[in-house]
């Protein structure tokens, strides 16, 4: 009995390995400072959490419809009006567990073996392995630090083959943070339509901007699936919600798909999801919140930059930094495993997000307070100090 | 841009078309007595809620690892020994959202494009989905009233061909209620790994058995992949939350599959799950209502037999009994929606679990309370009377 071909190509987190790591040094007493999370340390609003509560000892746990709460996807209508001045009908929007069953949800309903699917390189790394499970390939496109790591038509255009069935890209972006603004996105979709491709807009970190507000690829014509979550900006992270917007082509397809292989999403997840949207006291904290990692990504940005890091793509989104740290390595993955034993600092090498410039890159994640980013640029310095020293030391 | 081929060889339930027309006669002012409904009418017992309400309340709703909370994973194992006798590594079992992620997992792990899996007519239906999924092949092999709808290792011997990968059993079953006891069980599994296929053994319906104890596969060695839930005995369908058991052949695969497809299950039902499986009020409440539903077993199977439906696999566990219903159609489809036009009560026709007999098969679910199941009982002996004297209605 051996396992399947296909599911024996999907790779796992190398981060995994540096989190056990990094677990065992805190079982021994060692104080870890941890930019390697790709989670918020904050935890849902109040408002949100007692939604949850109330739904669950009211004994409201029972199966949804498969495709989500009626009053959930209604309140995500209202939100691409407001939020996005798009007028999008409720029966295109299907509630998942997290956007991670919102990118099985697509890629199943879109995905034929043998099928190319372009991806950015660095990217978020679950994407290549979800077109594999289907027995299609992952085609990487590198973006280049000239271009500020971004993944528009022209780069898509230059990789699209005869076998190219459709694209998946993120803005903002994991791991670089980088934001399409509207004439870039909107260029991506109408190329992408105008191959008859599909287009997958992984849209989770939106809400998670410093600068303009995202766009959606829902803007430029209903033929893209758009992913998104409860999971980011919403500090959501284990309540496993998020959801798809279909094209009308494809919504049969997927209200079947969701029947088989979810049932339903999580139900007191999706109660709570209403008030995350509708209660105005949960979305003033949200904004809070996104001001904290605003400062947080300010400080960061420029302490990395002090400390010689490279900074090509100023990260407008998210909470990551993606840097080049080729000034002191020429392998990141000894870099991390070597800042985490000697300064008790824990990074993502970039081997996690890609293959081209994997190893002159890591990512730092924002996800902790501003004190503990201070303390672990501390310890970067004077690590890097003994670095720079010592330019023998083993893996520089 | 079309659907996937795979994709769009998936059917939807058909259950859900009576269930929109039942919502509608309610809307109208309509009682309508649900015996379709395949979830528990009980809620999670209090112990659960509230250990989910803790988790909740103090943030501990952040990702776990994707193999699921240490402590509950532990807590399995330990149920394992003490409900089985099974001596249960913690690494083979993985935490998933529901069973059916763990089917989605057991499944991605074992099948390959081509691949021939072996299922009972009549099953659960979306077998046969997860199948066609990863552009293999269900097999069905009809079950039949002679051999008390058992699925066993003769009849899946006689259907096993070159390209049979594999077989999911389920037992209880959905939608029979038949139970495979020990031998026959271990005959299967003995069987099935002799052929060296994967066996899936759906043990969702298992703590819902009113004769002897239900055997695990796991029982008769450690090639199966075991399948089982939160949702059914526990009560707890819409906390999506169930598990995977794997050979330790295919730990590592099923590992990073659960990474990459689900990042980890819905976290405070985790933190519930522990208090489920712990805590002794909660595991009395469930004794309880598993004698309720024995109760209503034994007084559903008897009123059918009494009303006329041919009864010849007589149910052991689960909450489902699958009736013959020839003597007063041929067809289940219209006699189910006439059911419930006329009559008020609502049930699945066969169409939903397979072809060979669906049409004269339909399945009632005890998942309401007595008082409901003999109201619906009173109201169908009339609409019967009804049927019998006009035998040139339409559809019978
Ligand atoms: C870019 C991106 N997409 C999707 C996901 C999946 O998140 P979730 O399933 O929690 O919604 C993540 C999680 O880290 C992510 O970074
Ligand atoms: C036989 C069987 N297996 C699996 C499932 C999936 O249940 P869940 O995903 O809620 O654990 C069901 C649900 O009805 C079922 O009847």
């Amino acid at each position: 009995m051996q396992p399947a071909d296909n599911a024996s190509l999907i790779t796992p987190f190398y981060v995994m390995e540096l989190l056990a790591r990094a677990k065992a040094l805190e079982n021994q007493g060692r104080d870890i400072v941890h930019m390697e999370i790709g989670e918020p340390d904050f935890s849902a609003p109040e408002a949100v959490v007692e939604a949850g509560v109330r739904a669950m000892r009211a004994g409201q746990v029972k199966y949804t419809a498969a495709a989500g709460l009626p009053e959930l996807r209604s309140a995500l209508a209202r939100y691409y009006g407001e939020h996005y001045g798009v007028d999008l009908p409720e029966r295109r929007i299907f509630i998942a567990p997290g956007a991670s069953g919102a990118l099985l949800l697509a890629l199943a309903a879109s995905l034929n073996a043998g099928d190319e699917v372009l991806l950015a390189d660095p990217g978020y790394p679950c994407y290549r392995n979800f077109v594999r499970l289907f027995g299609a390939e992952p085609v990487s496109v590198a973006t280049r630090a000239s271009d500020g790591h971004r993944l528009g038509w022209p780069q898509l255009r230059a990789a699209w083959s005869g076998r190219t069935a459709g694209a998946i890209v993120a803005s903002p972006a994991n791991p670089t943070g980088v934001v399409l603004d509207e004439p870039t996105l909107g260029e991506l979709c109408e190329g992408v339509a105008g191959q008859g491709g599909f287009l997958v807009s992984d849209e989770i970190y939106h809400g998670l901007e410093y600068g303009p507000r995202c766009p959606t690829a829902l803007q430029f014509g209903s033929q893209a699936f758009v992913i998104n979550s409860f999971s980011k900006y919403f500090c959501m992270t284990g309540w496993r919600l998020g959801w798809l917007v279909a094209p009308d082509s494809h919504v049969e397809t997927v209200e079947r798909l969701a029947q088989n292989l979810f049932i339903s999403a999580p139900t007191h997840s999706q109660y709570a999801a209403v008030a995350a949207l509708a209660d105005p006291q949960a979305r003033a904290e949200l904004e809070q919140r996104r001001l904290e990692f605003q400062r947080r990504r300010d400080y960061l940005q420029q302490a990395l930059a002090r400390l010689g890091f490279g900074l090509s793509a100023p990260p407008e989104g998210a909470f990551y930094v993606y840097a080049d740290c080729s000034r002191f390595t020429q392998d990141s993955d000894a870099f991390a495993r070597d800042l985490l034993e000697q300064a008790g600092v824990a990074i993502t090498p970039g081997r996690d997000f890609g293959e081209t410039a994997a190893s002159r890159h890591v990512r730092f994640a924002y996800t902790t307070s501003l004190e503990r980013l201070e303390e672990g640029v501390k310890r970067m310095e004077r690590y890097l100090a003994g670095v720079s020293r010592d330019s023998a030391a083993p893996g520089f």
